[in-house]
C-alpha cells in the first residue's frame, strides 16, 4: 500500500513494523559496502593474464622499444584499439598512464594556468569561471571543479541525457561558462546514455566562450550489462561539422575493463587540442608507461577482443544489478516512496527516496553495517537540494551480499519515509 | 702543444690539420647520438624479468589487492625498499606512477595554485617567484620553472655542490625566492655529489620565505660507476633538526634502474608535506599503478637486491665513461682548450670547451652526424653566459660507437677552438 494513502494509524503500524525489521537488521551485525564503483575480485580475475605480460616482447608495432624513454602520445598498438572503439582517427587519440581522472585534472589545470589555444587569457585571470554539472553526476568530477574554485551550475538530467535546451540557453548567454562535465554512456550514477540528438545538440550549441570545453568522460563506453553495446557517438566529428572542432575533451580508460588502478587511460580530441595538451604535458614529463600499454594491447588484441572481454564483466555484473532491481521493486514499489534508474550498463543505480530522507537512509544503513555513498555525493558541493538521491554501487560484493545489503537498504528507505511522514 | 702558446702560423697549420680531420670525419657519414641520458638496450635487458611480473601474485604484504582502486601513497612493499635506500621512515615516502618529473611538476603546480601549508598565499598571487638554479644543471628542471614564469637565478656549482654561501645569502635576503633545484648525487650534467657539509648548509640556511622548498632530485642516488655507493644524506632529518622540517621535497625513481619509462617514482618528505600533497593529489586521482609497484618490489626483493642490480649497470656503463674520459684526455689535454668532469656515477660528463665555442662545436658535430645536446641546455633559458658547456651522455650507444663519436667530438672541439683563436 502506498504510504501516502495510509491513515495516521496505518502509518504508525507500518513504522513499527519497519522499526522491528530494522532492529532485526542491526542484530545481524552486517559489514557490507555499496559505496564505490569498484570491480569485484571475480571481475579482476578475468584480466589476470596481464600479470604475465608483456612477457619477453618489448617492441611496439612501429619498432619502439617500450622499455626506454619517449613517446608522449603513447604507442599506436593500444591507441588503435581505442581509436576503433571510439570511432576516431589514431592521430586524434593519446594513450596515457592509468588514470583518466588524472588527465582531466591536468587539462583543467593547464587551461587554468595558461589558457587553451582558444582562450584570450588563462582561466585563472578570469573574474569567474562557471561549469555546467548535469545532476546527479560523478562526485570526483565535481570535486575537481570545486577545488579550482569554479562556480558549478547544476543542470537536470533527463532520460535522454542532460537538459540540452537549458545547457544551450546558459552557454549562449554567459561567457564565464568555460566547461561542462558529461558521462555520455551508462552515466555515473544514473546509468543514462545520451541519445544521438543530445550529442548533436551539445556539439552544435552556440557558446559565448570561444574556449568552452565539454569533458566527455566516456568511462563506461563498452560497459554493457546485456549482449548489445551502445553506439559510441563520434562527438569530435559532430563538433567539427558544427564549427566547434575543439569543444570536446574525450576521456576513457580500461580501469573497469582490466585492473582498476593500473589500466590505460585515453584522451581523444582535435589535433589542435592534442597539440595544446602536449605543449604542457611535455614539460610535465617525458611520456606514459608504454610497457603497460603494450601489455594491454597484447591482452586485448583488438577492439573485438576487448568487447569479447567485456562480455565476461556483463555476465558477472548483470545478476547483481538484477538482484538490486528486483529487491527495490519487491520492497519499494508498492510503498510509492522511491524511484530508481534501471541501467543497461555501467556501475551504478541512482535511487531517489522520499524527499528529505536520503541522508537519514544513509545514516540508518550505516548504523546497520551497510556503507552507502554519502547522501548528496552526486551533486556539486555535496548539496542535493531535495536530499533524496542515493547512489548504489553493487559491483564489489558477491551477489548474495548485494541481496542482503539491498534488502537492508529497502528497510532503511521505508523506515526513513515512515519517520518523515509521521513527523509532518 | 697548448693552442694558447702557438704562433699564428702554428695555429694556422693546426687549423688546417683539424679541418682535414673534420672532413675525414664527415666522410664517414656517421649517425651517432650522445644527446639524452637513456639506458642502453643492454642495460634494459637486465630488467627483462619485469615483463613476467607480478605473475599470479597480486596481493601486497598488507593484504591490499593491487589490481583494484585505492592507496594514494602506494604500497608498502616498494616504499620500504626506498625508505631504506634513502634512510627515511616509511611514512615519509610515497610511491607513485613512473615519473618523478611528473610529481615535481605537480608539486610546483599545487604550490602555485593553492600555496603550500607554509605559504601566506598561493604562489600565483605573488608578484614574482624566483628559483635558485645551480648551473650547469638539468634542462628539464629549468623548463618547468620557466613554464611557470619563475625568475631563475643561476648559482655556480663547485666540486662540493652548489655554492652554499651564495645560496644562503640570496635566500636570506629575498622572500621571493621560493625554491631551488638540486641533483645531490652524481648530478646532471656534472656528476658532482654534494658533500655532507653542503647538505647541512642547505638544510639549515635561513630563508626569508617560510615556504622555501628545495626539490632534491636524487635521480642518481644509487647509480655508481664503481663498486662503492655514495652516502645518501638524510636531508629530511637534517632539515628537521635545523628547524626547517618542510624544506625538502625529495624525489627519486627507478627510471634508470629498471625500464626508463615505466619504473616507479618516489616522493619523500615531512609528513606535513605529504599530507599537503595528498590534499591535492587525492583530487587529481585515486592512486598510482600498484601492479607496477608490486612487480618492482618482487624484482628487487629489498634494498640490497636493488644495489646488486645496480652493479650490472655499473659494469655496462663504466667502460663507456672510461672511453670518453680517455679520448678527451688523449685528444684535448695538451691543447689546453677544454676541461671536463670525471664522474664516478650518474649518466653525464660535463665538458667545458673554449669560451664562446660550445654552440660551434655542437654545430660541427651535427654536420658530421654526431648529435650532441644543444649548447646552453644545462642553463636556465638555454643561456650559457660563456657559451662553453656541453653535456655528454654516453650511456645509449654501444661502447665502440661512443669511442667513434667522442673522437669526432674532440676534433670538433679543437677545430672550433682554432677557428676562434684565428679570428681574434
Amino acid at each position: 500500500m502506498n504510504l501516502a494513502d495510509m491513515s495516521k494509524s496505518e502509518l504508525q503500524d507500518f513504522y513499527q513494523e519497519m522499526r522491528t525489521a530494522y532492529e532485526a537488521l542491526q542484530a545481524k551485525q552486517l559489514s557490507l559496502d555499496l559505496t564505490r564503483g569498484k570491480p569485484s575480485a571475480e571481475q579482476l580475475d578475468f584480466s589476470n593474464e596481464l600479470g604475465h605480460l608483456p612477457g619477453d616482447t618489448f617492441i611496439a608495432a612501429d619498432g619502439t622499444d617500450c622499455r626506454n624513454y619517449g613517446g608522449l602520445f603513447g604507442i599506436t598498438d593500444i591507441r588503435k584499439v581505442y581509436a576503433e572503439l571510439l570511432g576516431v582517427e589514431i592521430d586524434e587519440i593519446i594513450a596515457g598512464d592509468s588514470s583518466s581522472l588524472n588527465m582531466m585534472f591536468d587539462l583543467i589545470s593547464f587551461a587554468y594556468l595558461w589558457g587553451t589555444q582558444d582562450s584570450s587569457r588563462p582561466w585563472k585571470d578570469e573574474p569567474t569561471i562557471k561549469w555546467l554539472c548535469p545532476v546527479p553526476g560523478y562526485d570526483r568530477h565535481f570535486t575537481i571543479t570545486e577545488h579550482f574554485g569554479f562556480e558549478m551550475i547544476p543542470v537536470p538530467m533527463t532520460a535522454d541525457g542532460p537538459d540540452v535546451a537549458e545547457c544551450a540557453r546558459l552557454v549562449a548567454e554567459d561567457p564565464a561558462i568555460k566547461g561542462m562535465w558529461c558521462v555520455p554512456i551508462f552515466g555515473n550514477p544514473t546509468g543514462i546514455t545520451f541519445t544521438r540528438e543530445v550529442c548533436e545538440a551539445l556539439a552544435s550549441m552556440n557558446a559565448a566562450a570561444a574556449d568552452f570545453r565539454i569533458i566527455w568522460d566516456n568511462a563506461y563506453a563498452v560497459h554493457t550489462l546485456t549482449d548489445t553495446f551502445p553506439e559510441v557517438v563520434n562527438v569530435l566529428e559532430l563538433a567539427a561539422q558544427a564549427g566547434n572542432p575543439n569543444r570536446f575533451w574525450v576521456m576513457t580508460s580500461t580501469s573497469k575493463i582490466t585492473f582498476a588502478g593500473s589500466g590505460v587511460a585515453f584522451f581523444a580530441s582535435s589535433k589542435d587540442n592534442l597539440n595544446w595538451y602536449s605543449n604542457h604535458a611535455s614539460v610535465r614529463g617525458i611520456g606514459p608507461n608504454k610497457i603497460n600499454q603494450l601489455a594491454h594491447a597484447q591482452f586485448f588484441g583488438d577492439a573485438a577482443g576487448l568487447k569479447a572481454h567485456m562480455a565476461k564483466h556483463a555476465a558477472s555484473l548483470a545478476p547483481k544489478f538484477a538482484a538490486v532491481l528486483r529487491i527495490l521493486d519487491e520492497r519499494l514499489t508498492a510503498a510509492g516512496v522511491a524511484s530508481w534508474t534501471k541501467p543497461e550498463g555501467g556501475y551504478f543505480i541512482s535511487l531517489d527516496v522520499l524527499d528529505g530522507t536520503a541522508s537519514r537512509v544513509v545514516e540508518l544503513a550505516k548504523e546497520a553495517g551497510i556503507a552507502l555513498t554519502a547522501a548528496g555525493s552526486s551533486f556539486p558541493l555535496h548539496k542535493d537540494p531535495n536530499n533524496r538521491n542515493i547512489r548504489l554501487a553493487p559491483s564489489l560484493p558477491p551477489v548474495e551480499e548485494v541481496k542482503v545489503a539491498m534488502d537492508g537498504v529497502a528497510t532503511c528507505v521505508l523506515l526513513a519515509a515512515a519517520e518523515q511522514l509521521l513527523n509532518q
